[in-house]
């Protein structure tokens, strides 16, 4: 893939604790962060209950309109996990042990932990490829351009630094950040301008709240760092014509 | 709306922020235990850019699909704030100045304060409904099923309750959970066969890690907290046989 092809992900996250608001999913952002740093720029990102029929479906849509499709949850021991079936039937793969898989569970655990829950782990897609797990043993997988993580986000992390060299991104997105003791709507006329003369930046404005005191901050985002420097400058420009307060956060 | 019907809902958070990975959303699980609680189940949760024709075609998806939608952010006064005029294109109604929310901001600010930024948080498709903000002034507002409420986590939390007489909800979705000194595969085959006897019954098995010990948290999710009772019984009597610690979490 070229250097300078814009390259798109989607991140799926599949799992009943996240739409019940049990469990705050925190790997959109981990994944979605580490894509950003390798040139990966997160288009859209779904949360799915554990339904194999809705499972399928998702992921056929998004990977046809993503470069990468990533998933976590659904890959454990337990009954309510279904990814690695899901995706053999949507891929018309066969579903069974997984030779190499079933090799690095048996050497993971002592003699005689390798049970029956934990066998179901190394059942995947016939031919998929293994997702290296340093933390835990039970790899995730990959088929054509979907990438099956688990939903532990510890695991998940130490997984993604192995799946550097199967994903050939674009540009690194760059970034900068200029947060400011102000309101949105004292600037937002003239970060209006701003934008319109730098069409091709993304420049957001997120307020926050930070030890009782309101601020601003203005993200630019370009995979062009001259461009950043160029929004950058004609923003404090007019934050200080304002004279607004820069801070940090 | 009957109170034995299912109800459900989706929510679509709009902002690169959440994409780009820097913002951790918080207000899908915020949204969600609430739905809960008034018997919403929340379906499918989606994330997506700021991008007006991206925002008019997934809305036009999800309330189709959905009794209710929540939209989170893109309401505030900056120029990235684009859900007010995309929910008018959408339902073919005019981007207008709504008069209550104008009278509501005028009364807010002190005299002078209600500049150009803040007046464009009163634009809001034609005969959209209000939904206050108790907060920080600017109401979100509602257009047939589909909710917009801001971003801003904290703001957003203190609006859900004003919206409960709009929401007609079914019967509550009950939970209990059983936490466990234990690991996932020790127990999968025994949990399968509680949830195979009670396939009404959503059954989900989330590992954690605590204080450095290895867990496990079971929960058992109904409308009807008899069948919550029986699956939890048959899931204590085999932890009791495998000599399983129940824990607080």
């Amino acid at each position: 893939m070229k250097k300078n092809k814009k390259v798109n992900a989607a991140i799926l996250i599949i799992g009943n604790e996240i739409l019940s608001g049990r469990t705050q999913d925190t790997n959109t952002s981990t994944i979605a962060l580490w894509l950003n740093s390798i040139g990966v720029k997160v288009q859209e990102v779904r949360v799915i209950p554990d339904i194999e029929k809705t499972i399928i479906e998702t992921v056929n849509i998004l990977r046809k309109l993503n470069d990468y499709v990533f998933t976590t949850g659904g890959i454990g021991p337990t009954h309510d996990d279904i990814t690695a079936e899901s995706i053999s039937k949507l891929f018309e793969l066969d579903y069974e042990v997984h030779e190499e898989a079933f090799k690095i569970l048996e050497t993971y655990y002592k003699p005689g932990e390798f049970n029956e829950g934990r066998q179901k782990m190394v059942w995947m897609p016939k031919g998929a490829k293994l997702i290296l797990n340093p933390t835990s043993g039970a790899p995730g997988f990959s088929v054509q351009n979907v990438f099956c993580l688990p939903g532990v986000p510890s695991i998940l992390k130490s997984m993604l630094g192995g799946l550097k060299n199967e994903i050939a991104g674009g540009k690194p997105i760059l970034s900068h950040t200029i947060s400011l003791r102000t309101v949105e709507s004292e600037i937002a006329k003239s970060l209006t301008n701003v934008q319109d003369s730098n069409k091709d930046v993304e420049i957001g404005s997120y307020p926050f709240f930070q030890a009782g005191k309101l601020g601003v901050s203005i993200v630019i985002r370009s995979e062009d760092q001259s461009k950043i420097d160029s929004c950058n400058k004609q923003i404090l420009e007019f934050v200080n014509e304002k004279r607004i307060k820069v801070v940090n956060k």
